[in-house]
């Protein structure tokens, strides 16, 4: 073993941590030191993949940090929590001033914002940096998302640089800001995420129940919106699971699947975070709540028993593919919306100054909503890097008005035919409530005055007004003038 | 000054804490002690309402403390927050074991339960209660909903009795549970009247712009509503708002009030904490978001530049009004429904055990969203206190299968016609999701698999299943059998 010949060391070794050890080992000037709390684990490593590269691994955590040349870098990849506040402690003892602890999990940025200022004050660097694109990107690619300081990524940088994926030439990492400005971001990609397979879903559902398709014929129609606006890898994999067929029973795979839809915890945590900010994401929270009302079977079945009979679908009428696929655009693009809605709002409530455009390339690549699309973000934000909301946007604004008698169309035909698609609606009255001119929360301001006296403000005169509602309906101003 | 005279005192004399002191010196029997940090206000008191009972004024907490016979119970009357706890501590160093702290605040029921816990250890009681009503019910009678442990009720809830509400001979307050039962219940109650306002905004919005009715009309519409299903406070001054003119330019009131709908945080706390508790309220999250996208002013004007032009509103086509009351009754027992789940699932996390008909009936009178509608919720639990969810009672079934096609034809007009309706359609998508056999949440089980093996059920079997999506496509079962 060399004494500090390591330029990068990763901490924890479980499927994650593994394969990003492998995927740094086999990029040109790495060498990756590995360190497991139960050792057999990083024999496994150096037993089945030594010589994909140069590892170095260790037994002990002080034996691995020996390993590191200055300034030290390792990655942690365990547990969120607990396991992850153990090892930065252990690390920590163990560094020196301008050493760089990586938190490479899940964490809640929260947390990675409170380590940062733990760290910090020692004079060690910590960056908290999201991950996407699952074991099969942490081995061959993904897109990285580090917040921390500066100083930290002008040695971190290049190294992530070189196991990242590869978009148009660029790699998929950037500096997204500091303390827990990357985490936050991956929380949001995990919210778009969300957001993103749910209106897939409900644009199969609408594809079998009103169009009367099969999974077989509904994943070609998935195939060929993959050439298009809508080309990206889940659409991608959507269409690859619709093929699928069950060996057991012959039927289709999603047919013999159970419809009780699984969450780990980013989606809720973007939807708390996003009202903690003030930013409707009612996109992204309907996918949050169609996973959750799918894994409650006991209301389900309750509700199946007594409900009135399920109506009958209508007819699909003319170009009924072109319409869903419309709508599901216009969806997503209103999910994208918000979803930077929320990063800008961060950005501005814990004073990270992120580049929404160079957030929008490091997801074209290596992560889980890789896709054509972000590109046309990417421009949105080179054309007015302060757009209020992309919806605004010459492009998606054309985009979206294109689909929007198709969206339309859709929504009603799924009410009618009792398809649910909570995601398609919320999306459909956000837009119509930023586009039209008068919204009745005028009556709502108008309720709160009556039973609460909370005052309105009026349309035409500065100033800040109760109607005096008990007693004579007179109005009065509130704000001393 | 009677020295331990009073059976009862408030600390914090702002409108909500002076109104809530007369109201209990007003019934037989209290004797009120008052005390305000600064002295002017407790003088104001009792200048302007001295004689309307007994009260007992102090100048400083000691005497406050004096003047109160044991058990002392005090109800803290002042901003949450710091201000809450500040008092307490106060509080908590004069009074002696056995005696009752009560915050009447707006709290966070987090809070209400450190507090409990905290205030408990040293021998006293601490109940947190939540007050509904506004200035008018603190006066006149509110919704009481009080926490705190049992023997603290022995105490307190006669007095509560005395100046709550009273709904066919009941008095609206009841010992909701222990620790923060009380101010979650009182969360749940405000975001159900968050529901409860959007859906009515939106039945509005639908009546004028599809409808094409003049807001007077639409006030004779609600009066109407009134006297049927929908009979509620909410209901009556919604039409009472409607009904009025602007005496500066002659238009209706809800013509001049800027449409922008404020919001004060428990409506945001009632999502938070469904989310955290697994909780699908999709419904009050939309009026939630509503009211937030209102407030973004500067994102509508971006978007209305932009924006593709406003459809035509489609016909109405017949019974309009009744199919937009049909829509907005089914609409509010979902949010009703989706309140009660956060409930139920609360009750079960923090081990409260809760009276859901009891939580209805102390709802009937003195709160905002009082109405004959909650009857049906009491009398649904009635006949079953394990309902897996309001909608599956024979009651509301019937009354939603009866307004389904109505409910339907209303999403489908508001979406064919701009009208943003992010409550009702929310609604109805989740009352779909619950009515539906299969949902395509198996396709995002099957996506979940492909791209992060994150395994799946079968319909048909049991077990956990992975595919091995990238080599061969077996399925192969994961939970070690």
């Amino acid at each position: 073993m060399t004494k500090q010949s390591a330029n990068i060391g990763v901490i924890g070794l479980a499927v994650m941590g593994s394969n990003l050890a492998r995927n740094l080992a086999s990029r040109e000037g790495n060498v990756v030191a590995v360190y497991n709390r139960s050792p057999e684990r990083t024999r496994q490593l150096i037993a089945e993949h030594g010589s994909e590269g140069d590892f170095v691994p260790s037994e002990t955590i002080e034996e691995f940090v020996a390993s590191l040349q200055p300034p030290r870098t390792a990655i942690i990849m365990v547990q969120a929590g607990k396991g992850t506040d153990a090892v930065i402690d252990q690390l920590a003892g163990l560094f020196e001033p301008g050493d760089i602890i990586v938190d490479g999990g899940n964490a809640d940025f929260h947390d990675t914002i409170r380590r940062e200022k733990a760290i910090s004050a020692k004079g060690l660097n910590f960056v908290g940096a999201g991950i996407s694109g699952g074991e099969e990107g942490a081995l061959n690619g993904p897109s990285i998302m580090p917040g921390g300081s500066a100083e930290a990524y002008k040695t971190l940088g290049p190294i992530l640089a070189s196991i990242a994926a590869v978009a148009e030439g660029e790699p998929c990492v950037t500096h997204v800001g500091t303390d827990g400005a990357g985490h936050f971001v991956k929380m949001i990609h995990n919210g778009i995420e969300y957001a993103d397979m749910q209106l897939i879903a409900e644009a199969f559902d609408l594809l079998r129940t009103v169009g009367g398709h099969e999974p077989a014929q509904i994943a070609e129609v998935f195939q060929a919106w993959n050439t298009g606006d809508l080309e990206s890898y889940l659409i991608e994999i959507t269409a690859e699971v619709l093929k699928q067929v069950d060996a057991d029973t012959g039927k289709p795979f999603v047919d013999v699947v159970l419809d009780q839809a699984g969450q780990k915890g980013t989606g809720v945590w973007t939807v708390q975070n996003a009202l903690d900010l003030g930013v409707p994401v009612g996109g992204i929270a309907a996918a949050v709540f169609a996973r959750s009302v799918s894994s409650h079977p006991e209301q389900r079945r309750a509700v199946q028993r007594t409900a009135a009979a399920r109506p009958t679908p209508v007819s699909p009428g003319e170009n009924f593919e072109d319409a869903v696929r419309a709508a599901l655009y216009a969806s997503k693009v209103v999910a994208y919306a918000q979803g930077f809605d929320a990063i800008i709002a961060a950005a501005k409530e814990y004073n990270w100054d992120i580049d929404k455009g160079a957030v929008a390339k490091i997801w074209r690549a290596g992560c889980i909503i890789r896709a054509q699309f972000l590109n046309r973000i990417v421009e949105a934000y080179e054309r007015n890097p302060d757009l209020e909301t992309l919806l605004e946007d010459e492009y998606f604004a054309r985009a979206v008005a294109d689909g929007v008698d198709a969206w339309r169309r859709i929504v009603s035909v799924a009410a009618l035919s009792g398809v649910p698609v909570p995601g398609f609606s919320a999306a459909l009255s956000y837009y119509d409530s930023l586009s039209v001119e008068r919204l009745p929360a005028a009556l709502i301001q108008g309720q709160r005055d009556f039973f609460g006296a909370h005052t309105y403000k009026r349309i035409d005169k500065d100033g800040v007004f109760h109607t005096m509602w008990g007693a004579g309906r007179n109005e009065v101003r509130q704000d001393g003038h």
